[in-house]
């Protein structure tokens, strides 16, 4: 089959996530390696709308495999919310002479790339590049390995203070409405409990949770609060077992923004490479309006609307892990 | 259904791998969960036959999640290939009213596990503690995630001097007779090239691979070599590369032993836990002469006879993607 | 000269700092390198006076070299600001036979320490563990090294995510009153700016700086904060920038207590080891109610009183650095 | 005094070291904060000889802070041995209009620098930038503290597998003639023993250590080989090592150039980033044929024949502590 793509613009939009750059670099050099020529669209969907585009090389992406963050940028546009922003970001994609456009992002930015290829007849393919893991369509998403070794390997620092001081911290994570960090990161880091969105906690089963822990003598340790769950922040939480169980010296940490950086795991970087190679050749091979993802280690295309629209549900078997390890 | 399980010995047998101390911590745990005595056997087999055995609590595997290796010792036992030192074994076995056997090792553990099993009528299973994921029934092995991303790291390491001096490294990991580690850090640390047991591979291969990477201004890169690759060791690869590319400046790094340390990452520490657990849930349901694995993110019995004779191949995508990236 | 110290007990109090367990273990292998027996009280003061003590051997502190806390435990002990408390542990003190007592900890815990010795004339030496560094008598405290780190490491994390999303972070880092961590972690992470207790800095110089550098297109940065600066803390300073620089989009982060924890450097363990063993030689010596401390590089005692009543002052030349590459 | 420098050039050159980047940002931004118009000169004197020189600017030292390597690119030049050579040099340095040169780099590169400003009086200061921090004027060269801390960390990897086999590892570490690598690495990753250039250990030293580890139950260690040392390499000493002590399992691991890359430690950014900015005010202050220095946390200006001919001597307090600790 001969590919009528010549030309690929590619974005990063939404929340940053290590291992976008490494998306971006296959995407690159997988162009090339097609003779496709490749653009760089800088700061998201505002970068299409702005003409903020350049040409890139094999050598634009050298030296950026290891980097977190973006290095095209990355926003949420508030314009390209609007027909009139689309219009103008459809007018620079006609004005590059796009044949198609990659998008590397999370679930509101592959809303906005269906949305454009449906009004303006463009093929565009989505990259889940997004910390929390929340998207269908693939098992993981780019970043969530890294955030989940970055949140535990802080969450193994705070237990040392907590076990030389014989204390209990709450340390609350992201993953917006998903607890996968959460969990991951509970489990990994030996947590005596985790709270997730996913998942109908009360204080009062928390509290008899840590009253048990307590009973065997676990005097120190660590509660995972996902930022998302109905129980409140980790500072709410905390707060309400302190009420009940005064006994204990109870400190909070919120990780914060350091969850989205660093320099992206192996796992991160390999699925970032075989998604942006496969969203090229998806590509060339006439797929659109689909989102690449990775499924029992295969490729996948899934249509972007059954992505963003499919809730990906945590498995209740983490759950019975944590509880049975937290004894 | 009552299980008659009541008293369970663990060990650690073979190379060690990091998450090995976090899949005892999770049997050991969930024993106690399920009203289960558990006992520790110490330097793998030999400690069966030299009745080397502790019972265990959960105060006994407090702060080892983090740590990599394995508190129980691990050897390779060559009297357990015997049919006395078995026999021996089973004594010890009886004399400490064992009912079941959880081995974590790989596949050379697993034969002796098998055979012990058929021998004596004694349940045991298996749980894949190595970091060459070479083996069948389970899509990743633990230790694998963690070793991929120690030689990725030395390799990310080994890059910045070799960018900045414009050379050409050969990096040997290990992986025995599997290219798995070399296929993930080499796509994961941007190697140009990687030489791996199940390619036939050969030097003019490599050869016109560099050279292209040559023209395409790569002055320095890497090129990762499994040991068990047909080309020969690093240093034999890098000698034969030098002869006929001269005008490369051209070094050779064996990582060696530190690949199989370091405190297990998220993600081995999560698949020890659910593995743990899983061995010891699989037991009192009846499961017995299995090896333990995750398929697909499910948990999956494989008869230990099918999981240590079935090849795991590494699949051809992941050449073409690193071809791709390669240029 | 014939020493009368046989008998050394060691305890680890106030705050924990990675490499305590460093330092423990170079009093216990010193003090068994020269014949005298070592104690382990637990708890800080708290365990004189419960009488939580247990002799310790070199296998005691196999493992340790590289844990982050102290598997003494730490504790702040009320009691044993009362002469009562201090009564209660003198008899221990005695009970268990102690010549002399060491005290790893920071100007709090080395008070106590001095009281302690004046009242009962008990020979008493300090090893200063903070990861503060605000003692006198010492370059550096046990714990600052690797503090600075991981408040490093975290800073280079987030202006992962700044840079992508063109953003200003406020960082908050520990240091009680003083700007040490603050300072180096600012400039070993690029930040635009620091506040510190040191520094009598205004919102509006702080907002001076900020503007410079919007003018010089740094559209993205952290500024670091110290918890005990004058401004407020980070979210305070945080919002009065806001107040003036709107059209930053600006974060908070603060590390909180994973820069207690975490293995600890290879600086601090060098460190550790060798007050470990300066504080076992120096009692041997006769010295007494000092703090052992590393001046230059070479080991120097200094009177305890003296070390927590100096002010340590961070230099004026780190400012002028910070400033200077902060265009 | 109003300087008389306007335009100054910058390169690094010999083995790269972690912190060169560090060390070039902050000359770069402590020019342009002086006014002064900074020029990169890559590859070393090669880039001098070749004309291989470009101006540098703010944004062209964005994101390098964190970087290993050196972006300027190094080299050990044989033609700038020549007067040919570095009269080609010179010429070069004239057609830029120069003014000055700073040379980050070692020995070898501070004695050409020597010779070339002797030879066309030129202003030329160095900084030390080696891992091997074996130069006199400075406590610690850059790239020191990240190499200590590389090897370390790969110790404490191959500890863990050492010790789940009771194995004995011999690990050769870098730093040339010089055993200051080996000996931080070796106290802080508790090795039982080290052997070093500057201590004339014998193997029945080393054997009658490695006895007395034995039985103290040490039954798996860790003995740190420098590779400049004079019993050979790390395989020659175990294979001595072996044929007395055929008991022990022993392995060998050469850490090798993974030691000279990775992002530098928090100290070698704050190190280069003083030594960076003090370089130029050197200049601007007339110093000449002088390495910057930092001696008890000040800056000093050394000699560059000073600097060059003392030696730097690794003090006997650190065998020591070593042979205290390895008990």
């Amino acid at each position: 089959m001969a590919s009528t793509i010549k030309r690929i613009g590619v974005l990063t939009s939404g929340g940053d996530a290590p291992g976008m750059n490494a998306a971006v670099r296959a995407v690159v050099r997988a162009c090339i390696y097609y003779d496709i020529e490749v653009f760089g669209v800088y700061k998201g969907y505002d970068g299409l709308i702005n003409a903020n585009i350049k040409q890139l090389y094999v050598r634009s992406v050298s030296n950026i495999l290891s980097r977190g963050g973006t290095f095209l940028l990355t926003a949420r546009s508030e314009e390209f919310r609007t027909k009139e922003g689309r219009e103008k970001a459809y007018e620079n994609f006609k004005k590059f002479d796009l044949d198609a456009l990659v998008v590397i992002g999370g679930d509101g930015s592959f809303t906005g790339a269906n949305i454009f290829s449906q009004e303006f007849d463009v093929p565009v393919i989505g990259i889940p590049g997004t910390i929390d893991n929340d998207l269908a369509g693939t098992d993981f998403t780019i970043g969530f390995d890294t955030a989940c070794n970055t949140a535990r390997e802080a969450i193994d620092k705070i237990r040392d203070t907590a076990s030389s001081h014989e204390r209990l911290f709450f340390v609350e994570v992201m993953g917006r409405d998903a607890g996968f960090i959460a969990v991951n990161s509970a489990i990994g880091g030996g947590a005596v409990a985790m709270v997730v969105p996913e998942h109908n906690w009360t204080i009062d089963a928390l509290i008899k949770r840590l009253r048990k822990g307590a009973a065997n003598k676990k005097a120190s340790n660590v509660v995972v609060i996902a930022e998302g769950c109905q129980l409140g922040n980790a500072y709410e939480v905390a707060d309400a077992v302190k009420k009940e169980l005064g006994y204990f010296d109870i400190r909070v940490t919120v990780l914060g923004h350091l969850q989205r950086g660093g320099s992206p795991t192996t796992m991160d970087r390999v699925l970032a490479s075989r998604l942006g190679v496969a969203a090229v050749e998806g590509l060339r091979h006439g797929e659109s309006k689909v989102m690449v993802g990775m499924i029992n280690n295969e490729i996948a295309y899934t249509p972007i609307g059954q992505a963003i629209k499919t809730e990906k549900r945590l498995g209740a078997e983490e759950f019975r892990i944590a509880k049975i390890l937290s004894i």
